[in-house]
């Protein structure tokens, strides 16, 4: 009899960790990613801000499951998966599968407008972040040759669209580089003079964090320099800046440089296994899963991480960060294994260790549900965790002596423009 | 009185080194570069290969100058020299200069068939190290999935074109990749059996070294699995392969991934300096230059590295190699500074303290002039001046531990597919 075949979709935190949690479990897995690496996605800000590389931040697959005998890596997209005959579509290929385990995350999404994309870049992989680390130089580098006031004003203006975790972050790195990373760089302009706006539709920063704690917060981003706009919903993002309304007034703040940290949208494989599989979808697209994590009437097609929602706990989804993926992956791989034994397990439970938000050197929140704090005891445990959860132990060590590095000089020796060719200026 | 106006275009090694060297010289200096770093250009191979990151080879050019008062950096593109007017065209401006330096160096050129480029990327930018990085990746990511044999050798057969030093560290860490580094990686093939080819058309790898070290660069290529093919002239480059020559006889061997490391082309602004100043050319575009590297009849126009043709010393050009151009662009900030004085300079005078390639672990060779050595010293001679030289005293800290790493485990981490999607893969 041929071995029983787990194929997995995505090697972000959920679908790795289903990988590794099936090491010597009698089957065979494939897992299967567009990329060929596992993206530390709660640090890829520090890419995007110059703090770190891109090596840094991602393993390569094919080297964290190296020693796993059971499990094959191989690089791929999935266009289609046929729940009749157990195959995933390759847009190459064909794999066939026995146990389908679907954890293709989300991506970002423009709230129907999609055309805001050119000029509100989101950031959900090494390229984004790359990209918006470029943007975010190259406009330095064009406001030190601008001459006309009101251009330059509008190249160094930054808006933040969303002031959730990553909206945060971002903000509070631009700070750091405007006030203290660039701050002899440039010899026409200075550095401190530049604007950063983030801005949120809800009433404070942070909004799924306890309200002292946003507070905070909002705090230690205008010590950075930041503005927050609260209770302010953009209306139109263009080439010359971006439109907000708050309340009946509506206001055009000139920039040339917005950076989106708002909408999520999942995979498009869910509405993939609703077609095919008759899987119920939320308003998100995300697929309602069963308390196994299984889709209903398909006990051999799980989802877990952001394409799921799993709201069986609390009646409301569980959130979109990393600590319900990682947790969902050695769920499901324990359930795997345990019906190989024909045993029953019990269905999913997150347990929710906190959360962390960190706004720049010694300042971050902490909300560890029994327990919140912000400021500098915040920071250390932000840096202890990130640390701990870092793939590969090689990464743990640069990316330790790289803090250390930012954190005594502010120099960010990884603020490259790299990719197409970006001149000529458009002054 | 306007302070006097010194113009660098290019921030390599030269145009660095000069702006360096004019630090609170009685000008006011203006360096001009397309790219935001200068670039470490002997380690990009270790980019091409995973070893390293590109921050780790890059230092950004405002950074390095940031405590020097009088100088400027500017992010632009020279398209053209108005030598009467002295004002430096840019692609989005026009810079005016008093005294200028060009130094924008030379990019890889396919001997007039810019229709291979397509399939035989060269090295000459972070860019190019991370593209050429995609592309060796991909190959064995395909080879995994391949099921036609035939199909499979193509992937699985690499060839380098040009054995001079990029070339010959190119294919020595290509063989380290196979037989190291994706050891334990893949599931369906074997990285061991990949072929390694390297294609010369003089008669030794390495030709511009004395005959015995070419001799122990061959042996070392040889134990890394690399075939080293002399006195072949490649004929042809498409998507199935690549066509050589040796003597008579024709062959072709089927790849689907082909590296070039053979010409060099000087910088477009030769061509225009010839032009507008009537600078004398030699058969590869490079300016003549005076003996105290000056354009024939400007004395406020000098050209230095790899730009320059500089004869006087031994009839024949320098290389085009850092010590040249560093030597020329401390050289050239001299005469600026003396002519303030209304001193002279003696002509420039190149000191060659030798020559050193690397081709993998304790695997190198060094032409000391007085002393010619190759393996394990030569290796712990070049370890010791690339750490030297390389710009920044935390990429300093950083690559050493990544080699350390590295040399212990074979562990590259920076082994990224990144850019644009790859997928569908060409099955």
């Amino acid at each position: 009899m041929d071995t029983h075949k787990v194929v997995i979709l995505g090697g972000g935190f959920g679908g790795l960790t289903a990988a590794l949690k099936l090491k010597n479990a009698p089957v065979q897995v494939t897992l299967i990613d567009r990329c060929n690496y596992h993206l530390f996605q709660p640090l890829l800000y520090q890419v995007a801000t110059g703090s770190l590389s891109p090596a840094n931040v991602a393993g390569p697959l094919r080297q964290v499951l190296r020693k796993q005998k059971n499990t094959q890596v191989l690089l791929g997209e999935a266009v289609n998966i046929d729940t009749a005959k157990r195959q995933v579509i390759l847009s190459d290929g064909v794999v066939d599968y026995d146990t389908l385990i679907v954890a293709t995350g989300s991506t970002h999404q423009y709230f129907g407008h999609d055309e805001w994309e050119e000029f509100a870049p989101g950031l959900k992989n090494l390229n984004d972040a790359t990209a918006m680390r470029g943007r975010i130089l190259l406009a330095f580098e064009a406001a030190e040759r601008e001459r006309d006031p009101e251009k330059l004003r509008a190249w160094m203006t930054f808006v933040i669209v969303g002031a959730g975790p990553t909206g945060a972050e971002l903000a509070g790195a631009l700070g750091e580089i405007a006030h203290d990373t660039l701050k002899h760089d440039f010899r026409d302009i200075d550095p401190a003079t530049t604007r950063i706006v983030l801005v949120e539709g809800t009433d404070r920063p942070l909004p799924s964090y306890p309200p002292k704690l946003s507070e905070d917060a909002r705090k230690m981003l205008e010590r950075l320099g930041v503005t927050v706009r609260t209770g302010a919903m953009v209306t139109g993002i263009d080439a010359e800046g971006v439109t907000i309304k708050e309340g009946d007034r509506t206001e055009k703040i000139p920039t040339r440089t917005v950076l989106w940290a708002a909408g999520v949208l999942a995979s498009p494989l869910g509405k993939i296994l609703n077609q095919n599989a008759g899987a119920p979808l939320d308003k998100a697209s995300r697929v309602l899963v069963e308390p196994d994590m299984t889709v209903p009437g398909h006990p051999e097609i799980f989802v877990i991480g952001d394409l799921a929602n799993f709201s069986h706990q609390t009646g409301q989804p569980l959130p979109g960060v990393a600590q319900p993926a990682i947790q969902q992956g050695a769920y499901v791989a324990k359930v795997i294994r345990a019906r190989f034994r024909g045993e029953k397990v019990k269905p999913f439970h997150y347990f929710d260790k906190g959360n962390l938000a960190t706004i720049g050197r010694f300042a971050a929140v902490a909300d560890l549900n029994w327990l919140q704090i912000s400021g500098l005891p915040a920071w250390l445990i932000w840096i202890f965790i990130h640390l701990l959860y870092i793939v590969q132990f090689q990464n743990r060590l640069l990316v330790m002596m790289q803090w250390a590095w930012l954190y005594l000089t502010w120099d960010r020796s990884a603020r490259l423009i790299t990719g197409k060719n970006p001149l000529p200026l458009d002054l």
